[in-house]
């Protein structure tokens, strides 16, 4: 399997090739046959030339490469991040990533959040209306298809099943955006009946959010449209302890690519300090290893990164007094005792 | 002036008969000729009659009303609320209340939170398309007036200028809802500009939600459209302590009238115990009277309010080992002393 590597910008650039050792080191234990290319896209390739998702990258990827992993995108100097849009939308919407699953630790237990990744307020569609030489009307769309929604209802209910989760939430807004939010609600429940060992519940999603906030441990599986997905999920890693902790995957169960990321920004204001948290790409790579089928080295580097962040070496947004090259020496001696 | 009061279901039917001698006291001390008519819409008229706004209602209260002080509307039988979204969301549209505010009070201050109330993905636009029998596609249209959008901008940071504050945050999501997220970020920007004492920033809803959990200090005054004025407020009440504590405000500048309402629900797993907190009622009042221009008789009350929240006699969700009543009761007694 061949991996893209775009390391992207910020600490995008440090914390990606501080994870690739772990990446190397645990092909050769394990033989695990994965190679990878180092992707140049990001703000400065936008920059120079214009583009963000290069031509025909779609199509290579397809072919080519078995998943994606990403550093980070965002560049003060493209303050819109259209280049970050360009290649994170169009990876998403191109390699057709409807899931995309956010894991949230907690001492209580792991919420896992699944975000559908396509459709919704994302879909691009909408438009202004001119008044006077200025917009008068500005519309966005929200619209889902039963198809996607099925597909995606179904891939989530199957993986919390597989995992030995016992319920399921479902996050929606029928009360207020109800055309959209019935079709969830309708899906929701008829695949839910595919599922004995589910308990499926549903909830507003201010409401959902407050109790959230409030006591997260009565949650285990969370789906969640696109727009919120991407709340929930945020909120998901503010109770984690931080951004730096959250890791994701997003992925296209029929082809199998995937795209994993930290959910991180690319942290202009610390970036080139060597002090940039690499704990959410590597638990990134762990989710990619694990996706890939190998299960056994994922759970090792899972172990091995969780015991480093507890530890002096671990950078100091963790508590720790290291740098990013401290903490990742401190998980590869670790992974190396086995 | 005159008042509509609205006790709703479950919980409302305690809190607001609850609060009504806080109003008659304060009415008789301070002279405010403020006289009062209990209204009966809810659950149980919806199931009766089937009717949840009465036709003409909106006409009356336009005419020979100044405010609506609200309870809870839910229930249990009507599981899809729509006796409560009939009568909340037509008086929001009917009575052209776009400026809903929800102070959050926290330790380190209060943040003034105003969500628009009319448009964004609440104008009920869109629909769904049928195949093979079923809704194939389903619609829900984000919509926004320039008109709107910039009378809320304007009263908003009026508001917050006039009651001292110097910063606010536009919290958005114009990377991926861009039309409507673009139309808010140009208005915001040039009407901030007849603010020189107010500083602006802007924030992405899911970045927002995410720096809100994890620190609300540095927020003082936050605009935002209606959908994300939903969430954000709800996350808000989470971190003040609870529903129980959260008071709104739906305004119309234009016309000056107002509802006032508690942001918790009738919780009918409570209901009809006598333990309900009448906390954010009696806020809700407090903002009303200060609304009605009777700033002396709201500071009063909040005063009284807050001490007697702290003692014995407040319901047990906020540590007492009081009722209603006897929460009221001291308000009461707290109020007599001036
Ligand atoms: C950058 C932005 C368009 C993106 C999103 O909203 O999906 C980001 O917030 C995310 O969650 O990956
Ligand atoms: C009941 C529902 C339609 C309503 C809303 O979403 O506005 C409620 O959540 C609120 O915040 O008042």
């Amino acid at each position: 399997m061949r991996i893209a590597v775009v390391p992207g910008d910020g600490i995008g650039q440090e914390v990606v090739p501080a994870a690739l050792p772990v990446l190397t080191l645990l092909d050769e234990a394990y033989g695990l046959g994965i190679t990878h290319d180092v992707l140049d896209w990001g703000a400065d390739t936008w920059l120079r030339t214009g583009v963000g998702l290069p031509e025909g990258a779609i199509e290579r990827l397809t072919k080519e490469y078995g998943a994606v992993l990403l550093g980070a995108l965002g560049d003060p100097r493209i303050p819109d991040m259209a280049h970050g849009r360009e290649i994170l939308l169009g990876m998403r919407r191109g390699l057709d990533l409807y899931v995309n699953h956010r894991p949230v630790t907690l001492p209580t237990g792991v919420i896992d959040i699944f975000r559908e990744n396509t459709q919704g307020l994302y879909v691009g569609v909408g438009g202004t209306v001119p008044q006077g030489g200025r917009t008068g009307v500005a519309i966005d769309e929200c619209v889902y298809t039963r198809e996607t929604v099925e597909k995606f209802v179904r891939y989530c209910l199957g993986r919390l099943r597989d995992t030995g989760r016992t319920k399921v939430t479902l996050v929606h807004k029928a009360n207020a955006v109800p055309n959209t939010g019935r079709l969830w609600q309708e899906v929701f429940r008829r695949e839910l009946e595919d599922f004995p060992g589910l308990e499926g519940s549903e909830e507003y999603v201010d409401a959902f959010c407050y109790h959230l906030v409030r006591d997260p441990s009565p949650y285990q599986g969370v789906l969640a449209s696109n727009l919120f997905g991407d709340i929930v999920s945020d909120i998901g890693a503010a109770l984690m302890g931080g951004l730096g902790l959250a890791a994701s995957a997003s992925i296209c169960p029929e082809t199998g690519i995937g795209l994993f990321e930290p959910v991180h920004g690319s942290a202009p204001d610390i970036a080139g300090r060597g002090i940039a948290n690499p704990y959410a790409t590597v638990m990134s790579l762990a989710m990619l290893l694990e996706h890939a089928g190998h299960g056994a080295p994922a759970a090792l580097l899972r172990r091995c990164l969780d015991e480093a962040a507890r530890g002096e070496a671990a950078t100091p947004d963790l508590g720790g007094k290291g740098t990013t090259r401290s903490f990742m020496d401190a998980v590869l001696a670790l992974l190396e005792r086995g």
